[in-house]
């Protein structure tokens, strides 16, 4: 599933469509996806003028800076009717606008009302003009602190620095005002134990690893605060079901170095689970259960004493980063937990390599199952969606995101998923995207498949080649050690490049061991840290035309060391590579001889696929490929043949691979 | 030439060599190439003493941010015999350590007496640990704000934030007290205008244009502040030679929607230069000439009135943005002149273009002269420099950076300049790098070669070889607007990660017309712009193999737009390739059909490689290179052809390119 940030992309133009709202006529045009939002509108703003308020901004997020939320946090959907994961809302007096990016355009102009001035963009810098010119000098621009991430906060004030307007934060929620008892209640379910098979480490193992980061630290932090939900599930091997898709629950961490403050609702947690955590009572492994709602007042105290509070800035709001004095913050982007849980040991590698075996046979049978059933005209967006999700159920604990099921013109909607009637029917005229995951005990998965199962016009077959071009580039890329993602996913767009064509979203991102299908800091973006061994990222080029058609090829990786040189004049296949039976590592191109590194030198890392689900070999122009990209294409297909050995017939076509009739040289 | 900055590469185990210091014995020994700082330390600790100063840190810049200094800014090399170009000095009251990146280890283990620790990383948090070891709690950390950036400034204090010393600025250089009468004195040479055949536009031109961009910017700047001496220089249309191998001259600009402040030494002004400047005094294109030394005290009057300060935090100095209250900040990375003199004009491309066919000619003279002189033992790296500065004499304004001139180990430092004397012999046994470049009045060029005139081993010959291959794929690339070189500088770089290897600097610079050889904010480094049609950059893979030779190939190339399609079944050239009579564009590569952008949709972005001198076949191994590459090749071959019609006989070589070996069809 493409990961949150997207790069801009410009408008196309748009045709007499009737799945889009028309603002510029007289009624304006609605669809029946729309939301009336006049009467929220209303009432939010009575609110604001009793506080005084000339703007007040509404993000997605809540207050774990969470990407997936509960319903109760849905404020920015509820206001707007807008359900994208990612936007932001600004109402003032007189206007409202939501920005959002270009995943989510035109599902905006299909679950907006015409209240809503859509801003294709995703700058903050842009949000801050547009208040500025709708605020007057003198007025006051509103948000709630707890859902807002410092950096953004900071970006507001720099946007509005000089102004004459000033940014005012007020920890009453105004939409909740306005929700009142409509919004959703806090949820009430059990928060429990993974069981040590599924765990990489103790609980305790993990809190003595951040603790000796702490010391080892040229600072000597005393505490580590945790605002991520990931990170305190992660951290004390909790799960809970909070938030759909994602097994986490409402939490806060303070881990200092004498003391661990776990702010949960205490009754939720399991018999087993509270065990767990006070197993060593009294002491320093001992954790101190704490009122979720008392984070910041605990913060607040413990702040006031010689200490120093070690915090990731991406996962902490400004409302809590607001009570530490300045001079006690040590600041990075990601706190230590966060970047522990993205390198997976070895024990949490198998478990991930595990899922996605169990995962690919469920998508495999899902392929197959369509083949036979769409010809028939017996599947319809919906439906097929449910049925993906029900193969997976033998397994597993849910999908890891809401599946996207999308035929034709609805898939260049990145993130489209369908709706029960309001679905189209799937077909041999048209292409057809699958983006879905899973959550198993031992691992999250995801990944995205674009099938056609007729003729393929010349640019859907180019256009899918190239983009299965750009996933094997990069996924074959051997790079060095401290490499970051950002200076190397243009290997997955450059073969669209090549012919003008590109996509609007990231290229990858991390993922978990039952946790977030989405997992930072790992991935290809400008806020990702470098890739190491050990972390899993997805690959997902893809290439959408608005009103027409949409594909993404997605499979998931390990980052895993290169062995650019075993002996002095022989190649040894990638790092990993041998692990998996039908797989065959890459041979020497030419039979030249190579060098090994200076001693010293850590070795160079490259990815291994550890998705197992063949391409459509019906969309690939082969001429297209250059021998190495067949051969990628070919260790795919090695895969799909040990996907036979799970039952699924052959895969899902029984015609013989890509690589028989590109006439390369198997390795 | 290489970038500035450069990424991280870990020692090589070093054998024992003469060359270098060795600090490990006692007594040390110390190469001949060593300064002896004893003395000098001895006066600058006297001094830090009286200032209570416990820590002094010396930089490599001067007051304008500049990459090249003059002799009398040459502080840091004064303090530690080290003549790198990017360093920093840190001198506590018992301890001294040098901080370089790894284009400069080797010359520091050349260079610097055993008072010195050699850091090699160029972190500032390093620098900050160091320090923090080094000085006790409540000692005083000092440095000149003139000589600092505000990042770096700003850098230190993070670095140094709660750690309980103090960061004091202190105004008066502590190295020109110690250095006194024998620092070099101010320069006196004539400040000249460039004549109108050899600019783009006249400095009234763009000083509307600037103001333009005051009046249209949100924040409506009243005045904008250039402190880098390429700005006024370019701004003004005004050269001079303050600074080896640069055009420039001591100056800042305050350039004011209303008026003109020229801080520079008006007695140096040629009376054509102060007509130009003067000619509609008064008035708002009237340049009031000012006092160099004026230039804090007349910003510090100006920033008290309502007035908001428009500047680039790149290049300017702590100390002068000091003075300016925040409120009346309006930063960017790069001041607007810097970003327009980024992207030249028409006029300006093919002045640069111009320079690059005559500066091509005495490359190829020269390489053919080594082709006869080398095998008869008679050339020597310095003679070699020599060489080819005098074939640019008769066209030219000097060199534009010191030649670097390196055969066998030697060039194995990116950096390597000879001097006479110490000059290694050149050897057919041996590869030779050359990187050199010339001032001309309409362009400034920069190219590197690199040559085997024997019978280059297995590994330089593959090294070389992907070296090229990396050169290829990036100038080759076709890619969207907005893309920021840093996400597709790897392309240079894969060719060499595939096998292992790497280089650990940046892969291009900006290149001014009769300015700087390094350009910024254009390149490919994480602080460059994004990529611009007009923008000229260096293309520049490399491989260094410490203590046994050095490969480079850099060409510069004008960014242009791609036609990725015309008509519906066909392709062009690449945009602007038709311009050369002897290139050809690059041609279907499989006849297949493409589709045109979307209406809207800014063009695609590729590079025009306008140096037009050969590569070395010798150390070609044609059987890596991919029919592509091998096109990509031809393209210089064709170029090749073109030098010819220069009178350089067939070029350097008479056998055939090594497109006849390759089997493949000619574009």
């Amino acid at each position: 599933m493409s990961p949150g940030c997207a790069a801009d992309q410009p408008p196309q133009a748009s045709s007499a469509r009737t799945d889009i709202r028309d603002c510029s006529t007289d009624p304006p045009y609605l669809p029946p996806t729309a939301t009336d939002t006049m009467a929220r509108l209303a009432a939010l703003r009575d609110t604001m003028r009793a506080h005084g308020i000339h703007a007040y901004i509404v993000p997605s997020t809540d207050a774990h800076m969470s990407e997936y939320i509960a319903q109760r946090d849905a404020r920015l959907a509820w206001m707007t009717g807008f359900t994208g994961s990612a936007g932001t809302g600004v109402v003032t007096r007189d206007k409202a606008a939501l920005w959002t990016d270009s995943r989510y355009w035109t599902q905006a102009e299909r679950q907006l009302d015409c209240n809503w001035e859509l801003q294709r963009t995703t700058w903050i810098e842009s949000i801050g003009l547009w208040i500025l010119e709708a605020v007057p000098v003198g007025g006051n621009i509103s948000l709630d602190p707890f859902l807002f991430s410092i950096d953004t906060w900071n970006s507001y004030r720099q946007a509005l620095h000089g102004s004459g307007r000033n940014l005012v934060p007020i920890e009453t929620n105004l939409v909740d005002e306005v929700w009142g008892d409509q919004r959703p209640p806090l949820p009430s379910s059990k928060i429990y134990s993974l069981s040590e098979e599924f765990t990489g480490s103790s609980w305790q193992e993990k809190v003595a690893g951040i603790r000796q980061q702490m010391e080892q630290h040229v600072r000597r932090p005393t505490a580590v605060l945790l605002s991520g939900l990931e990170e305190t599930a992660w951290l004390f091997n909790l799960r809970g079901d909070d938030i759909p898709y994602n097994p986490v629950f409402y939490s806060y961490t303070l881990l200092t170095n004498t003391n661990i403050s776990l702010f949960v609702d205490k009754g939720r947690l399991s018999a087993e689970a509270l065990g767990s955590l006070q197993a060593s009572c009294p002491g320093p492994l001992c954790v101190e259960l704490q009122e979720y709602g008392q984070a910041r007042s605990h913060l607040r105290n413990y702040a006031q004493g010689n200490v120093t509070i070690w915090l990731g800035t991406e996962y902490t709001t400004y409302g809590l980063y607001g009570v530490i004095p300045k001079e006690k913050l040590l600041e990075d982007s990601y706190s230590p937990v966060m970047t522990a849980k993205a390198v997976k040991n070895a024990k949490e590698q198998e478990l991930l390599r595990a899922a996605h075996v169990r995962d690919a046979v469920a998508v495999i049978q899902y392929l197959l199952w369509l083949e036979k059933m769409v010809p028939q005209g017996q599947v319809d967006e919906f439906s097929g969606a449910q049925h993906v999700d029900a193969l997976r159920r033998s397994y597993n604990h849910g999908p890891s995101f809401q599946s996207i099921s999308a035929s034709g013109l609805n898939a260049a909607l990145a993130h489209y998923s369908p709706s029960n009637g309001s679905s189209q029917k799937l077909s041999v005229d048209e292409m057809y995207l699958s983006d879905t995951g899973g959550q198993y005990l031992d691992g999250t998965t995801d990944i995205t498949r674009t099938v056609h199962w007729g003729v393929p016009t010349a640019l859907q077959k180019e256009a899918y080649t190239r983009v299965l071009m750009g996933n094997i580039d990069l996924s074959r890329l051997v790079f060095p050690p401290n490499t970051a993602g950002r200076t190397v996913e243009a290997f997955a767009r450059r073969a669209l490049w090549d012919v003008g064509l590109n996509y609007g979203h990231g290229t990858g991102h991390g993922i978990g061991n039952f946790l977030s299908v989405h997992e930072w800091p790992v991935g290809f973006q400008s806020n990702n840290v470098p890739l190491m061994a050990g972390m899993f990222t997805s690959i997902e080029p893809g290439y959408y035309r608005d009103g027409e058609f949409g594909i993404r090829i997605e499979d998931v990786a390990l980052v895993v060391e290169a062995q650019t040189k075993v002996g002095q004049w022989g190649w040894a296949g990638r790092g990993g590579m041998a692990r998996v039976g039908c797989r065959s590592g890459r041979g020497a191109p030419n039979g030249t001889s190579l060098w090994q590194h200076p001693s010293g030198e850590k070795p160079f890392l490259t990815f291994e696929v550890v998705s197992l689900v063949p391409y459509d070999r019906n969309l690939i122009d082969l001429s297209l490929l250059s021998p190495e990209q067949v051969q990628g294409a070919w260790g795919k297909g090695a895969e799909k043949a040990c996907g036979a050995s799970y039952g699924t017939g052959g895969a899902y076509s029984g015609t013989p691979g890509p690589w028989h009739e590109a006439g390369a040289a198997k390795p």
